[in-house]
């Protein structure tokens, strides 16, 4: 049997399909969405803003799953559409699109063509910032639970900011959309031709981080809360779904007109879709006491744990939510704002090196040092243990004879000592972590960082073999909806394969890094929460 | 008449021939030491190690006061030899030469000829720093009062430090040596022709900072002290200066000889030396309540005041000593161990910038805001408040938007800062400053520095006219101790000129610094005594 993994990405929707028999990967296509510039739609005179169309989602994935499903014939004499087990999707998230209640999405319809606001909001939209601030007041005041498992304050890429500023900023399209679908909803529902918005059954993940959904508190937000925000969003709730789905259970199934336009057999089943990055947590391995940091521009750590009885609250860890990584385990979220970005930031923004290559070598033949330089990854803010957007970057112990190379490792250290952070406050709360799979871009092009996350972390590390992780995760996804396994976690170990680094720890840097953590820890203690804390805060 | 002065820089000697009764600078002439490397003898063993050779000195001399009094009678009919009223020297210290009793440099004598440890120690000679520690730390226990004047630590580059050194590394030169000279004391003891030690007359200056000498605790340190030392030192402090003299006074007056070679009279008085900072700060104009600012690589502040009864301990301030600056004042001494220095690091040595002028017009076009960077100056240690060479620069406020002209304009913020400090110090302790004239190469090159000076600190600002405030200020001492003005004061009048800088502070940019300031000092705080002094002390 087979299954198949939708990714959709920021830029681009990338189709895989695997051998679940024969533990591999078959075939992979990509395209690029048919809009905007580089595949968002932007407003010149406000940068905040970034939406795409839904129109352009659907021609791209028709063109991926096409082209996958001819290389598949190609290099897979056994491959045949009857044989795809089931299909799975993940998407960027808090990525939400206004629809009507037979499920079109606004921007197809004439008044609303050419409106951006009726489009799909992307989840790098920044324009609700104060309607972010506003429902972060309102919860620490009325319901401080709602903020409990995302890192203590809402963000104006989530749900509730989005729809409140869209209220407030386009009464028309607010009033003409039954509902906000997330894209990882929106595109199992389109499979399956689901032609009323009761049949939609949405991500557990995305509800849980996105839209302040927990079952414990009953579902949504409740009424009183968003009346206090504005009391349209009461009936909007009312409209929206009542209960939230593991990614390893059916949305529904293909249809025959999807069916024949892609080449695969109606009746398929299609699981309930997921966030993109928990997807590529359960397509790199992640699970209980197995964290993967998925290392780009940013990024983001992700395991898993069972809870007996309440949901614990983790302090200084940002997203908690159950079923979004694997089916039946809370997902446990973190994440650094600035990483590759800090990198580059360095080098090139204020360092004006074109030769990386060089640098990285520079750096990695220095020797840390209890007087080496510090610095703070905050460039972009903290989300972990602070959840403080208006912290920023420091740099400590710097001297006229300090180099480049020492300011750039520096910020390699940094990161490594933002994901011990996070390890630390796992462990804390009985939550060991013994493994670290490093996903994302960076790992593989940066022996030096993997090297001073051996050191600083003293923990085994692996890099997942295969290039697409997050279409992988939804494909285990597809395969577990579709009955080909038991679980997500019995795919998980059909297709997930590792290369170990061998970068065990230097004893004597570890011990020079124990040093320098504590001092880290220090400095951001004082300036989140201590003696310096009016420094970013006034 | 006319006066004349001879500047003892790092490479090269200067002489400048001034008009008192015109009020302007006739000739000026500057030779290169003819030793070493760029006038330093270097060991390619030893980096910390600088020496020059004192014929070296001589040598150049010569050749500067020919050239001088040549041009003068060039351009100027009326000067003749019979007009010098007198003949000033400053020089760097503490560079400290070793001499026989009849002071013949050891280093003309056969079995020296070639050891560097018998050569000039030059100011920035680095050897000493194990002496250094030692010395503050048996201070600190026994006579806290020695490191009251020099901001609580003893330097490597100072006197003791030096010959505490030499006595250990090299004992046939301490042995040899009657005793160890100030090079802006053996100058006029070589031209007046001196032949033996006890006719020196030894600068006050360069005695109270550099050789803990002061009037109060009885002269040099006592014995008791410098046999915990150790004890050959006691025996030295027996036969070296029991007073020490204003600059304003005669230490002899020309030699026939010395009158022969140079084409001048004999019997022209010539001054007590001075050091080279403190004779730019009274050829700058430095006054009571006008600080003289010499902002170079590093800035040294400068100012005088006259206290009634004892000396008082201004805390924070490195040092005080009287008659160093202008006769009958105490010299008071800040100063910024990295300002120049800290531009070009930043902007080339890790900015990678070869366009300095672009640099300094993008920073100049940037408005200071409550989210400024802020960087804290000490990237070659802090010397006030805290004298502390362990404090190490930091950075605040680093976005991923942060730009190379932001944290450029950053540090020169940050000396502002730094000099605003010793402003607000000595105003606490009474002696408020009102005019800033700023000396040395850099304000002329950065009208922004400037514009960012008198933000920061709203004070009336001065540049001096003359581009050679050392040489002159020598001159100015030359004509009081011949009688040809009743003060420096006086000479300073007609002497010292100004062009005022039209850069008043603007309201908005004041208040914000206000804010920056206070943010700046917390930090310092912290990080110097604070919750953070850990970081950087351990």
């Amino acid at each position: 049997m087979y299954a198949i993994g939708l990714d959709f990405g920021s830029t681009a929707i990338r189709a895989l399909i695997v051998d679940l028999a024969g533990e591999r990967e078959v075939a992979s296509a990509s395209t690029d969405y048919p809009c905007g510039t580089r595949g968002v739609c932007l407003k010149e005179d406000d940068p905040l803003l970034a939406r795409q169309n839904p129109d352009a989602y659907i021609a791209a994935m028709t063109c991926s799953i096409r082209t996958a499903v001819e290389e598949a014939k190609k290099t897979d004499p056994a491959f045949a559409a009857e044989k795809v087990a089931g299909i799975g999707v993940d998407a960027t998230s808090a990525t939400i699109i206004p629809v009507t209640q037979k499920m079109i999405p606004l921007s197809r319809l004439g008044p609303f063509k050419d409106n951006l606001n009726a489009f799909a909001w992307m989840w790098k939209d920044h324009t609700a910032l104060a309607e972010a601030d506003e429902i972060t007041l309102l919860a620490e005041k009325e319901h401080p639970e709602y903020l409990s498992r995302c890192g203590g304050s809402y963000s104006a890429e989530w749900f509730w900011s989005k729809v409140l500023h869209a209220l407030r900023c386009d009464r028309k399209v607010f009033d003409a959309s039954f509902a906000w679908v997330e894209l990882c909803d929106f595109i199992p529902a389109v499979l399956a031709g689901l032609e009323d918005y009761s049949q939609i059954r949405c991500s557990a993940g995305a509800a849980g981080h996105k839209a302040m959904y927990a079952e414990d508190w009953g579902g949504l937000p409740d009424e009183k809360f968003l009346s206090a925000l504005d009391p349209a969003l009461v009936p909007l709730r009312g409209r929206l779904y009542k209960k939230a789905y593991a990614s390893s259970e059916t949305a529904g199934t293909l249809s025959p007109e999807w069916a024949g336009k892609l080449g695969l057999q109606a009746g398929t089943p299609l699981a309930v879709g997921m966030i993109d990055a928990h997807a590529g947590a359960a397509g790199s391995g992640a699970g209980p006491g197995k964290m993967v940091s998925i290392i780009g521009t940013s990024t983001c750590d992700i395991t898993v744990a069972k809870f007996s009885g309440d949901v614990p609250e983790i302090k200084g860890i940002s997203g908690i939510a159950q079923h979004s990584v694997l089916p039946g385990y809370y997902g446990i979220e973190g994440g650094h704002a600035a990483v590759g970005d800090a990198f580059f930031w360095q080098a090139s923004s204020v360092g004006g090196v074109t030769d990386f290559a060089r640098l990285e070598q520079e750096a990695a033949r220095l020797t840390p040092s209890p007087d080496s330089v510090i610095a703070i990854d905050w460039l972009n803010g903290n989300r972990n243990p602070y959840a403080d957007e208006k912290l920023k970057g420091i740099m400590v112990n710097l001297t006229l004879h300090t180099t480049l190379a020492e300011m750039y490792r520096a910020w390699l250290e940094a990161t490594a000592f933002g994901i011990r952070q996070v390890t630390d406050i796992l462990a804390a709360a009985g939550f060991e972590i013994s493994e670290l799979i490093c996903a994302g871009g960076i790992p593989e092009k940066s022996p030096l960082l993997m090297q001073i996350y051996a050191d600083v972390l003293d923990k085994k590390m692996l890099l997942p073999a295969s290039r697409e992780t997050c279409a992988l995760g939804a494909a285990l996804c597809g395969a577990a909806a579709g009955k080909a396994v038991s679980s997500v976690e019995e795919a998980q170990k059909k297709l997930c394969k590792f290369r170990e680094l061998f970068c065990t720890p230097d004893p004597a840097r570890k011990e020079i890094y124990d040093l320098l953590y504590s001092k880290y820890c220090l400095i951001g203690k004082e300036f989140a929460k201590g003696s310096l804390a009016k420094i970013m805060h006034s």
